[in-house]
């Protein structure tokens, strides 16, 4: 699947996910009227209304982008009918040949671990039949419980060719609080940095490794320096646009091969007409604005990479 | 609710949580074949099977315990119809008046963890309605990315009277390759425990704070020291039973006052009749080995306390 993330930025150059993190808030009144209309002011209502707001956006821009990366907990907060929409996103991402980051930051210990493996990546045995469950192609897990926590991912990546980013250093203004603090000398995200370049080397793909790390947009020294210690691992870059990275300080993010990394924007994409700039597509038309935020962001980062060389 | 959990506590004298963490390979032939054959070898059968399983052992140990701890990875692994047999399990559990904690180890930055939050601990407002979700009483949560990660879980636990475990050194062998890595001369996880010391004032029940922590009892010293740092926070002590921690390791996770503590046992629990000393019941009256197992560990737990007065 690291092999297909590479392909799909090579054939769109655009080294970009698009975060599907709906919030209510982001959703247009007459997606949610129509919704609430059909279903109530349910949870049923809300999960209708999220899906046809996702819908309509992947719509928009597949065709633009290699991957999407959907955040579980703006599901998991409607409960059950919200993970059916977080299921059926994923699945209508697959249908439009989309790689999948599930954003899901999950993170235990032996088969506890193992189970989370098999719930987003996996394949899971019931009797004599095996059955796939939310079927990400990629996702995110936390490393603080170290290897153990890890190990379970590494065997099911290797098994379905699937893949993980690790948190290394995420790109909030408090991520400094513990992995930022210096051990023999070091900080500890590059310690963390260390370890997934251990684990990517276990697991690798034709140039990249299955396991790839988490280091946000906001924190470009820090990227600059992870990006020598983890060669072999895509970088997923999160805080791109409305939390205030920006394309110039992206580069270093990049290998010379012009991959290794995918800039992530959610909500400067998906509630793009809620900008000024793209205010003029007003609401009945978020999703071409979506599109149009696409288009910048694109030329943002490839006009920035192309500055540097 | 951390005054509910420490008078449960008083009134069954058992400072412990029985973790329901099924493995349908725990789940006894017979229930396995019922549910297979009302569903077939599905994901819904799968399901069936682990609540049946579910509902047998919290009908047998109930009155003995103040509290369980659902680990939801092993019901996310079975999709839907997996994450549906979580929340009728602690919906289950709150009818027979168990607290129940959530072991989700979520972590994620602002909304994102705000989201968690409202889907775990919280309710969601859907256009005038609100809604209670999963509705855990406690939930475990990930540090990694420092105070923007918890803060969100803090407002929505003093809102609801709810409250979190935060992550501070795990039980699992692995644990200390980050964790106990030395800073300014003091491992991480105190630096953690500071931390859950500084958010648990700010968030006070009775005597006890909603914000406790979690620390293995594989790692007794580092209880002891952690004891100490945080003395208004209730430790969620895993690792008891089939990962090695016996009820003497245990007893400096204690206050003086006797709480503070609440031990955890899984699969000692639950899959009871596998082990030699409960053979006797049977895989028929699995649901009784297990009682026979919780009546044996809080024996342990209040025999280790009374031996150390």
């Amino acid at each position: 699947m690291i092999n297909k993330l590479a392909a799909k930025i090579r054939q769109t150059n655009a080294p970009i996910c698009v975060g599907l993190d709906p919030m209510l808030s982001y959703i247009p009144d007459h997606i949610l009227k129509k919704a609430y209309g059909e279903f109530g002011e349910t949870l049923e209502g809300a999960a209708q209304a999220v899906w046809q707001y996702n819908k309509a956006i992947i719509d928009a821009v597949f065709d633009l982008i290699p991957s999407v990366k959907p955040q579980i907990a703006m599901y998991e907060q409607f409960g059950i009918p919200g993970l059916e929409i977080f299921q059926k996103t994923v699945d209508y991402c697959h249908q439009k040949d989309l790689v999948v980051i599930g954003d899901v930051k999950r993170g235990d210990i032996g088969s506890t671990s193992s189970a989370y493996a098999t719930g987003h990546l996996g394949k899971i045995q019931v009797g004599s039949s095996s059955y796939s469950l939310f079927d990400e192609d990629f996702c995110t897990v936390n490393p603080y419980l170290g290897t153990d926590g890890v190990k379970p991912f590494l065997d099911v990546c290797s098994q379905e060719k699937k893949g993980i980013f690790v948190l290394v250093k995420t790109s909030n203004p408090s991520s400094g609080e513990f992995q930022d603090r210096l051990i023999d000398g070091k900080p500890l995200y590059e310690w963390v940095g260390e370890k997934v370049n251990e684990w990517s080397n276990s697991c690798m793909g034709d140039s990249y490794s299955y396991v790839g790390a988490v280091v946000g947009a906001t924190y470009p020294k820090q990227g600059e320096i992870l990006r020598k210690i983890m060669p072999k691992s895509f970088i997923l870059v999160p805080g791109y646009g409305a939390q205030g990275g920006k394309g110039a300080d992206l580069v270093h993010f990049f290998n010379e091969d012009g991959l290794g990394a995918v800039v992530n924007s959610s909500r400067g994409i998906i509630a793009a007409y809620k900008q000024e700039k793209y205010a003029k597509f007003g609401p009945e038309n978020f999703a071409d604005a979506s599109r149009a935020a696409v288009v910048d962001m694109i030329a943002d980062i490839d006009g920035a990479l192309k500055a540097a060389k």
